[in-house]
């Protein structure tokens, strides 16, 4: 028996990256904290925080309460007016950044966000090219995709003028036939800096990076490749884009991933966890060197939504719970004590583990044929091991070889307990 | 005396299409119907809509009803999965649409449906490029902007590959030397076969035209003018993209304004009046043959919060009520037989008016240094024509030498008849 939901979704909505006759969504009808049900009345852990957003979990009080008095009170203004709710979360943003970014551009998302940072790196430096990583993402409109290290890129590879990507730091699959984690960290900064050179220093406007790449295997970078990038961009009027959509706002163990690391970016894009996903948001904390460029010159850019009342009301209420309830020293300590021993307890009991990384309430487990070869495991047999997740009651987020285990960051520590025992018994079956 | 919302704006807030330290934004306090409050206490009519936006005015119960009941019960979900409010949405928005397009793909706002049109018809059809007029806006994304027809292209004009402008119609200020209306109709058709002649009809991908574009000055096309268009996409095999971003949802005094023509486009961008902006929202209504290409190959484009449940309950509550509340045949009326003839009425009275345009809530008034040479208004004189419509009360959108009136459909007759008294006072300080 299908649902009315079910069957108007399949005449009527077309999914993201998808093929549309070749899917079959799950339809949630409840969600709260870090649960989601199904229509047939399943329950699952929600361990995937849906798209990686919902920091906060589902359904969290303070954060409805404030999008309803917010819609009560003024549910929407154009951007070119100041509204409280917009000049609140600013403040509150850009107080969570380093000194000297101080003024933040409200978009919908992480890709107009990653829009927007490479046209002010442009317009800043009055040079074309951006340099990017492969095995990286940044969205899906044109420059957001264009820049993006995955082959997600290629169907829209056209336009593509003046962006070259780099690899950047990862030992377990190293670029750089290093064997060390220093090693890995010198040689991918070398390989940096060649290319630079090769590319023309003056020629590059911006180097964009995701501080902990996400989607394309939760990748913390050694403690030296950042500083070292920002020294490269110091010494070739590089500005360098952070790109914390996904590693942002508690996700990291940090209010910012880069708090982890001694660098100053020029620009910070964020999305998501900014407000755990309640109401569309993202946006851009700018330097104050860049912000002076558009001083007197407008900034040729803008959306009708930028610092929607809505979307910024919810931002607010999130990062004040979060303030108030210790969320991310929470996410901090879940991935110390009890999440990151977990998953390398498995990792130890289940060959079929190659490798386990991350950092607070982001981990990624990485799937292997065998451990030597460290070939991935084939799509259908990584299927399997999702689809007994799910049987178990673990909704992962998975891509390419890997489950991503990413609850919100207040996820009880019995669920964390929870969920690595379904884990565990869906790796057994392949053990 | 400046309050805390004005100067955290002016701290922190980095504002669209703006020299940052030379704009003086109002801080708005309440909002009601068609009417805002500043925090001087200081009372408006609103016949801007914001940008556009909010057709079924400020504060309407019934959408702000169902955010409040959305967001306590399911905020948001991941576009992988399926909901009510999405799926509902959908059904409603296609059901809007001609026969034969049934999909739709939820965005955030108009740019991004504008950029996933694209990517979807040069992927139908395997060919780059893409013809858009001179006088339009799109977007602020990378291809939005690049397809825009003003100057805000301008700075992001770098990977514009594939992007190729033409004139359309617009008797006022005709590009063909034409003096009646079938003559421009007939010499702009004959202008877009020249064009798509000389670039190579396989070359083309789309047309992306607004049904009636709007920033750029509000001209509705002649009636031929769109079929013909329909007809050079047929003979040539190209994709036809009409933009309904701001015409559509009841703008024009119809659903879509494309109601007002013969003209069936492939594919359908919409945001702003779908959900009267409270929650950002946009997307592309799909013609099945499309849709059909990607039934089983993925479409290479996405984001995480397409469908999202608040965004569609506001846009399902927002149709429910024009629709209970006739608020589209509302605007075709208003237009019709209060706003359309008053505004010409004003144009007979004051020399400074070149030319009035217009249809449902939708119309313009173009402001002359003299009505012979039709020489736009200098920029300063407009201000003081925008800046008496303030002073009397009444905020208008304006843009380059015009005065564009876009009340919500739901405006009261009284409040039309008192904005123009208003506007009346402000044009009679300059005849």
């Amino acid at each position: 028996m299908t649902s009315r939901t079910y069957e108007l979704d399949r005449a009527h909505v077309f999914h993201s990256w998808s093929a549309q006759a070749e899917i079959d969504p799950m339809v949630i009808t409840e969600a709260w904290g870090s649960r989601v049900r199904d229509e047939a009345g399943t329950e699952y852990l929600d361990f995937s925080s849906q798209l990686v957003f919902t920091n906060l979990g589902h359904g969290h009080p303070r954060v409805v309460a404030a999008i309803q008095e917010q819609a009560a009170r003024l549910c929407t203004i154009a951007p070119q007016h100041a509204t409280e709710a917009r000049s609140e979360a600013a403040r509150l943003i850009a107080g969570l950044a380093p000194d000297g970014l101080n003024k933040v551009f409200f978009t919908n998302g992480g890709a107009d966000a990653n829009e927007h940072a490479i046209r002010m790196a442009r317009l800043h430096t009055g040079r074309p090219k951006v340099l990017a990583a492969y095995r990286s993402y940044h969205g899906g409109t044109q420059t957001a995709v264009n820049v993006t290290g995955d082959p997600r890129r290629w169907p829209s590879d056209t336009g593509t003028a003046g962006v070259v990507h780099f690899f950047g730091p990862f030992r377990y699959r190293s670029e750089f036939h290093a064997v060390t984690e220093e090693q890995e960290c010198e040689r991918a900064l070398a390989h940096l800096r060649r290319t630079i050179e090769a590319e023309g220093p003056a020629t590059i406007a911006a180097i964009i990076l995701e501080t902990i790449p996400g989607t394309a295997g939760i990748m913390p970078p050694p403690p030296g490749y950042l500083p070292g990038v920002r020294a490269l961009c110091d010494r070739f009027g590089i500005v360098l884009i952070l790109d914390e959509v996904m590693a942002g706002f508690g996700r990291a163990g940090a209010w910012f991933a880069l708090d982890r690391y001694d660098v100053r970016p020029d620009l910070i894009t964020f999305a998501k966890g900014v407000n755990s996903g309640y109401v569309p948001l993202g946006g851009v904390v700018i330097s104050d060197a860049i912000a002076g460029t558009f001083a007197h010159t407008a900034y040729p850019g803008g959306l009708t939504y930028s610092g929607h009342p809505l979307a910024t009301a919810a931002a607010v209420a999130t990062i004040e719970a979060m303030t108030g309830e210790g969320t991310v020293a929470n996410a901090d300590r879940l991935g110390r004590d009890l999440l990151g021993p977990g998953l390398r307890e498995l990792a130890g009991k289940h060959a079929v583990v190659g490798d386990v990384r991350g950092v607070g309430v982001f981990w990624a487990v990485e799937l292997v044929a065998g451990r030597d070869t460290r070939e991935p495991l084939p799509a259908a047999a990584t299927a399997e091991v999702v689809a007994a997740c799910k049987r178990a009651g673990l909704l992962p987020f998975s891509t390419a070889n890997r489950l991503h285990l990413v609850p919100p960051c207040n996820v009880a520590d019995e669920d964390v307990t929870a969920a690595l025992g379904m884990l565990d018994g869906a790796l057994s079956r392949r053990s």
